[in-house]
Parts: C-alpha cells; structure tokens; sequence
C-alpha cells in the first residue's frame, strides 16, 4: 500500500472508488469524522452555502448528474442520483453533498462581547438550529460542553444549514473547564437560564457587556457553574418551558435588539 | 353491523381489538385523522400535558404495561412494550400514547391584541414549535392557511408538547380569506415579514394593537396581501435567512418584551 493511499480522497483519479465509498459510510459515525478529520454536508442549500463561504475546507463533491455544473473549481465526483443510498444519510438523498474538512479549532481571547454557551445540548436539530440563529446575529464563535451532538454530524450540518463551517466551535470537557477559561480572558460575570427565576432577560443590566450566557438541553437544563446568576426568559403563557434552541433565539436577538439601541440606529420601545 | 360498531372506540371492553388497531393505523394519516375526528397523541411528556391541561379530549390512552397507572379517570388500554411497533409513528416507541378529539375549531372575535398568521408552514418541526412557543408567550390562538401541515398529525402534536389542544387552531383557504376576516373583526393593519426590507420588528410602533402578523415558510416566504405593510427582523450577521420557527420566537418575544414594558414592570433598557 502507497502512503498516498492512506488518505482516502487522494489520487489522481476522480471517479468514485471502494475507497471513497467506504470513506463516505465512515463519515456517518463520529468516529469515522475523527479518524479522518473530515464530514459530510447533504442537499443543495448546504452544499452551496458551503462553497460560497468556505470552500477551502471542500475535499470533494459527490453530484448526481443533473447537479455536477453548480461547484466551478472544486473536485467533483459524479454518480448516478440513485447511487447516493448507499451512504446517504437522508431518506430521499438530494443528491448532492460535499466531503469537508473540519475547520481549525478557535482558539484566544473570545471575539464576541459575549460568550454563547450551550451545556451538553444533545439534540442535533437544535444544536444546528442555535449554531445558524447565532451566525445570523453576527456571533463568531460558540462554546460548548462535550455531551453535545458533534456539531460536525450531518443532521447538526443541515439544522445549522453549514453555519458550523464559519463560526468558530469551541469544545470544553465541562463547565468547570468554561469557567476557568471565561475567567482567564477576563469574561467575569456568568448568566446561566433558569426557566423558574431570575433576572429577566430584558432588563438585566449589562447583560452582553463581557459576559457569558450558558444554556442546557431542556431535559437537563445547565449544569451547575460556582457564581453564575440565574437568567430567566419571562413566559406570561402556561407552558412548562421553551425549546433550547427557542430560548436561545430570544436571547440573541435581545443582543441584537440592545445593539442596535446602542448604536443609535433606532429608537427604544 | 350495529351503529355503535360505526364508532371505533365504542364498546365496553377496553382491550386491544381488531377494529381499534384499524382506528390508530388510521389516523396516522390526514383521511383518517378528518375521517375519525380523532388524533394521536404520543410519548409520555405530550400525553401528561394532554392529561393536565384538557383531560376530556381524551377518548382512550394506550400504554405499556408499567406505564398504565399515570393517568386516572382515563380509559386505558394496556398492551405489552413491543405491540406499539404496529401503529407507533416514532421509530423507538415511547410505550404511551392517546386517542384525542380534535378541539372544536374557534370562532368569532379574536380573543389577543394581534393575530399571528401562519401562511403554508408545511414544516411538521416548525409548525409545531411556534404553536407551542405561541402558548408559551400566553397567545390564545393561532391563524393558518391550508397548505400547512395538518396541526393535528403525530409529528407537529410532538413539537407543539400538545399545545394546539389548548390553543386555538383557524384554518382559512387563503391569504385572501384571512384578510377579509380581519377586516371583518377591525384589525385593520397587516403587517407580512420580509427577509430583506421593512419596518424593524423592535422599534415599529403600534406592532402588537389589532394588527396581524403574517409569515411564511422559510422556501416560499408569506404570499402577498393587499395594502400589508413589511416587517423585517435585524440581523447583523450574513447568514441568507432565519428558519421560520426562529422568526416567529423573535416576534413572539418581542410582543412579550412590550407587554411587560406597558405594565410598568420592568424598566427599559
């Protein structure tokens, strides 16, 4: 065996071999993401989200026929539209995905005013849902516990429509390792939700002035973090709770909301 | 045949039968669910909510032999774990689920401040998710247009936590008709959001005071409405767009944010 042929997208050639076929099946796994630090982006709006944003991080494409001329510039396999089931993760392939590399890792001080954190949220559409809402607000980073979805699985790449590919994801083993690293860039004053009590999300003072925000799963909730302040959403409703990634949609764009304030571009209701 | 045999949860005994295995085949689907007027409602969370907030829309539960006991003063068929592969429409069963009457439809006056209009959400996930986050911000009902997902199938009952049970659901043929219905009850403005341009849903006046907002699905966008004024939400980030659950929560808690304000209970920020 060449060393060229450890790398499972190298090669001359650009049909679709065994090779590259039980690549595509690995990436399914988080493991097989791991191994070769690469992941798959399924459907047409992903795939060109993806290309207009990053195409850099694109290894190949795989397209069915009909699909090939949308990539200029980047490797493409083509194959027959119902070749795709073979390691499609979707029950009626779109026929089309990219094989990405995983971006590097952020690291530094956080380059947002606050700090997203999301507590071991382990539902892949909300997960995705949170990462795409937090692009469109203009973060450029998350934070996360490991208990989360891999934000690089497929079905976290379609929820967040290949959002995780330009903002930066940062992985912590727990809270505690949060906190120490909030601490070190300076970020002191931690706000963790609560759905019974709190200070109220629209009211609070300074709420996104070097501040973090962590939020858990509904399920469990955030995990317990020495020193925060409890945050709650007002609900005048009767539900229980809200969605995770509901709640986190009303607290980035109270951001937004308090952003725009401060920068004198409307004015306060 | 007898005229009780018409009902498929007539009888006296409460075992498994024939004829109600039929009925919950049924009524995962649109026919059968209109047919019945009956729907299913499953998992444990959705049948306890069921259970608390409207108990008498329940015809009959179903549950696994340990989880029988949740529910007094309900009908209950008991069956054995596995026995739910044949009509469960989750891959894993939760082992519980109940046989609902769909709530009368709504009618007359608008019973909140401003109407929230649902145009062809077919997105089960969605669709389900703002009705739920509408109960949570304290709406008493919800408008839609058909091409929506039915409000009553398995998989928009889920996302909603049984929320449309509690809410009320009106359905219209069209844009059209809705806005002839909101002439009629003096809602006068219309607003419809827009993805590029329009009133900042944060600061436009009189938002929430007898006006309606329209939204769309996140592929179609809301239809045109005559004399509708544009309602845009800020994001300061690139992404293209927001997922229509994510929109509507946005508009949802700004209703929440200025109701809060006008009672004098929080101060601006």
């Amino acid at each position: 065996m060449s060393a060229a042929a450890d790398t499972p997208d190298a090669g001359t050639g650009l049909g679709m071999t065994r090779r590259r076929e039980m690549l595509l099946r690995a990436l399914a796994t988080r493991h097989g993401r791991k191994k070769y630090g690469l992941c798959l982006c399924e459907g047409m709006r992903c795939c060109r989200d993806l290309y207009l944003s990053a195409p850099e991080l694109i290894a190949f494409m795989v397209c069915a026929d009909d699909l090939v001329d949308n990539f200029p510039g980047r490797d493409v396999i083509r194959i027959p539209r119902d070749g795709f089931r073979k390691f499609s993760a979707t029950v009626a392939s779109p026929g089309i995905m990219a094989v990405a590399r995983r971006p590097q890792p952020v690291a530094g001080a956080p380059r947002d005013p606050f700090v997203l954190v999301l507590d071991r949220v382990a539902d892949p559409g909300n997960f995705g849902t949170i990462i795409r809402t937090a692009r469109a607000v203009g973060l450029r980073e998350i934070w996360y516990t490991a208990g989360a979805a891999d934000p690089f699985s497929d079905k976290v790449i379609r929820a967040a429509m290949a959002s995780q590919f330009v903002i930066g994801m940062r992985e912590f083993p727990d809270l505690e390792a949060v906190a120490a690293a909030l601490r070190q860039y300076g970020y002191e004053h931690i706000y963790r939700t609560d759905v019974n009590a709190g200070a109220d999300c629209f009211t609070a003072a300074s709420l996104f002035e070097r501040t973090a925000i962590v939020m858990g799963s509904e399920a469990h909730g955030a995990g317990p973090i020495a020193g925060a302040t409890a945050l709650t959403i007002p609900m005048p409703g009767d539900a229980e709770s809200l969605n995770v990634a509901q709640a986190a949609t009303v607290i980035l764009f109270e951001y937004v909301r308090r952003s725009q304030l401060r920068n004198g571009a409307a004015t306060a209701i």
